[in-house]
């Protein structure tokens, strides 16, 4: 076995226990939610078949699929015509039959397709798994990372949208982010493309609009004249975009605006729908209707939603919306769904520019028993036994190494405890106990220990 | 996009709510054991380099590492000769430099020489992830499949084999499994060996030893012969491996065998010694000393451990041992360690074969409430986000449809409770809760409904 300099690929990540224990506290706060309003987990392997992921992500994204190189001998089914032109996208497909799931959207689709006899609908499920992209690694984008995704499929109910921002408002107020919710609708957007005369131009429109926020109003609006919409159809699209007031004041004079455009005013419908449901239990964050939000997906077809950070700016550190044939490209069509996907990496960006992330003291070792020797050792053993017992984690040092290098060790691993027993105190049948935080040390019975230990732990 | 018919990877697994349930109870216990004996957790990528895991498993298992295609155009690093020659194993390297990790152990090593600077020794970590490999799939071995390791490194003293027994005892305990642990130490395989009068063999008398309990002693006794060792030497290694009677009557008698061969002494030191130190705080389980048990891995140096099902007939559930010099091929040297690894997926199947899972009822949904209509659903909407705030995870039906269908769903998903309010209930501020496993159904407060929920989610 030859030395090999140890890294690790670019655009990932190693963890560590701080890390973790960072990471955890937003993945935890997120699953305790969903699972709050009744959703249910699934998962679903790393490795897709390629042809289940080909084709749902534009061409773009199939570039930035990880492909899995077949096993075996993977040159007997390359074409020698391919091979000699160099042709990347047919011979990748020859060299490979399997990927790396690119998102969470796509397998889900999938499952419930094939598993469409076992699943009683509507059926809400959460899925919080990595995902891999061979983008190009940069600050806040990695080539893995988390998705956390909930869903509720098989069915139209408005109940699902108005419930997804219970969910929001709940998730950042544990987390202690304040945010603001983005709330259109893509049935609006189609309205308005029809009411500037492009009913046929939904894409390009949603597309420029969705550049609105990074680009500008100006920089979309040119990107549509050169996408060859009129200069009419622009100039009456401005003042649409820019319409101001309150929630109801921007409906109001939108429905003025779109009187006589069904889809339009259907989707204006959903929007004052949602928006009554969720103030029978009204959310502590703002939720705001945002005719700029336009969503790059093309799969949906209903409510569109996208949360910001009031405090830090950064892109959404949530998204999601309602589709309505998500399925049929496995062959189950009409079958509605309404989703949101969580960005753990983004919010973990957030808490950490605020500085709120918890204090992790203590997270993984309470308590560290000092090895005097054989004899002390053997004394303190039982009594971390039983600490356990009752929930306390705890560990021996290994070795009767000095004492100044046993308290480091529990210093650099923010062990708040340190549990010590000489000569004194086993004749006593007692044990020192040293809170590391003050450096206050007592003797203590084992069950006063009990207590102290019960205590910190409950806080 | 055309049709896909959905399936995924042969060897690969979809989970569903239950199943994930299930799997979770097997995890959270292992997770919850470490922690207590304060371990820590770190987690690393599903890919790294390909060299990092080359050269590490044995030529077999080099084969089945799933390796990923490079992006972009990955023929330009292919040498035309190696085309021409099908020469798969150069290919594969100038196709992938990427891979999925094979196991937890090399990626933890690679981990520790990279980050060994900020890690203070001993490092106490455990990992439970995904590992992926491409062997052929069959009943119980999948291409995707759970890990769960836990290893003390820059240490060896014995009281973390005895910290490992403690914790392959909690954990079996907890998820109702009797066990039997299996200890032995390759340094007592490598004075035997030395007895025998073939020191230079050990790995084939290891691997022949470990398929005794296969194939049994005259099988693998035949193996040593055709590799050429004499009758003589096999004549000595039998009663060897047919020791019997109790640890200590095995143990004595090896001494005297092994008496004058230092490396074999040594290793019967530390068993007693590990002996020793976990007999200050009994198992539950059975310790059994065990000559017969070798386990395959070329990297252990002292203490071995496997963990057998009492009921179930099948391999090992969990295993491990402690190893000199894993983290030498990264460029760090003498930094010794131990590690277990439980094999969630055979825990399954074994809790799954006695029927042993608890029950999942009430896990993901404890109340679903009827939608009867809109006065009706907002009526208890407030209600559903008042229970939400004690703990109680509970939904909406979205649509009123009939009462029937809103039974069954909660019938199909487990929901223990279901809460209704009709006219009556409204103007009595009440609600009616009907317990699904009784049919039981009450007129209560809301206060009322919280306290039974709160009692069923502490049960």
């Amino acid at each position: 076995m030859a030395k090999t300099k140890p890294g690790i690929p670019k655009g990932t990540r190693d963890f560590d226990p701080i890390e973790i224990a960072r990471r955890d506290h937003i993945l935890n706060a997120i699953r305790e939610v969903y699972r709050l309003h009744g959703f249910r987990p699934i998962e679903t392997p790393a490795m897709e078949n390629l042809s289940t992921l080909l084709g749902k992500y534009g061409e773009e994204g199939d570039r930035l699929i990880f492909r899995i190189l077949n096993s075996g001998d993977f040159t007997s089914r390359v074409d020698d015509q391919d091979w000699q032109n160099k042709n990347t996208g047919r011979l990748s497909a020859q060299l490979s039959e399997k990927a790396l799931r690119y998102d969470l959207t796509v397998p889900f689709a999938r499952y419930v397709v094939q598993h469409q006899h076992k699943i009683s609908f509507p059926f809400k499920r959460y899925q919080m798994q990595p995902v891999w992209r061979a983008d190009r690694p940069q600050k806040g984008r990695y080539r893995e990372f988390f998705q956390c995704d909930a869903d509720v499929i098989g069915t139209k109910s408005l109940v699902c949208e108005a419930e997804i921002m219970q969910i929001i408002d709940k998730v950042f107020s544990q987390l202690n982010i304040d945010v603001r919710i983005l709330f259109n609708n893509r049935k609006i957007l189609a309205g308005i493309a029809e009411y500037i005369g492009h009913p046929d131009r939904l894409t390009d429109i949603t597309t420029a609009i969705d550049k609105i926020e990074k680009a500008g109003l100006e920089s979309a609006v040119g990107e549509l004249l050169q996408k060859g919409l009129s200069k009419d159809a622009v100039d009456k699209l401005k003042p649409v975009l820019e319409l101001e007031g309150s929630n109801d004041e921007k409906l109001q004079a939108l429905e003025t605006l779109l009187a006589g455009i069904p889809t339009g005013i259907k989707g204006i419908g959903e929007v004052r729908e949602v928006f009554d449901i969720v103030a029978v239990s009204p959310l502590h964050c703002d939720l705001e209707f945002d005719l700029c939000l336009a969503r790059g997906l093309d799969y949906y077809t209903g409510a569109i939603i996208e949360v910001k950070s009031v405090d830090v700016p950064m892109g959404s550190l949530c998204g999601g919306g309602r589709y309505d044939d998500l399925t049929s490209i496995f062959g189950l069509s009409d079958v509605s769904g309404v989703g949101i996907s969580f960005g753990a990496d983004r919010i973990y960006d957030v808490l950490e520019a605020m500085n709120r992330f918890p204090d992790t003291t203590g997270t993984f070792s309470q308590v560290l028993a000092i090895n005097f020797g054989q004899k002390e050792r053997d004394y303190c053993l039982p009594a971390l036994e039983n600490l356990r017992s009752i929930g306390v984690q705890c560990e021996m040092y290994p070795e009767p190494v000095k004492l100044k290098k046993q308290l480091q060790y529990a210093d650099k691993n923010y062990i708040p405890f340190v549990l010590m027993a000489g000569e004194e105190e086993m004749k006593k049948s007692l044990f020192s106990l040293k809170d590391m935080r003050t450096g206050d040390q007592e003797q203590l019975m084992l069950e006063q220990i009990s207590d102290v230990l019960m205590k910190y732990i409950d806080r």
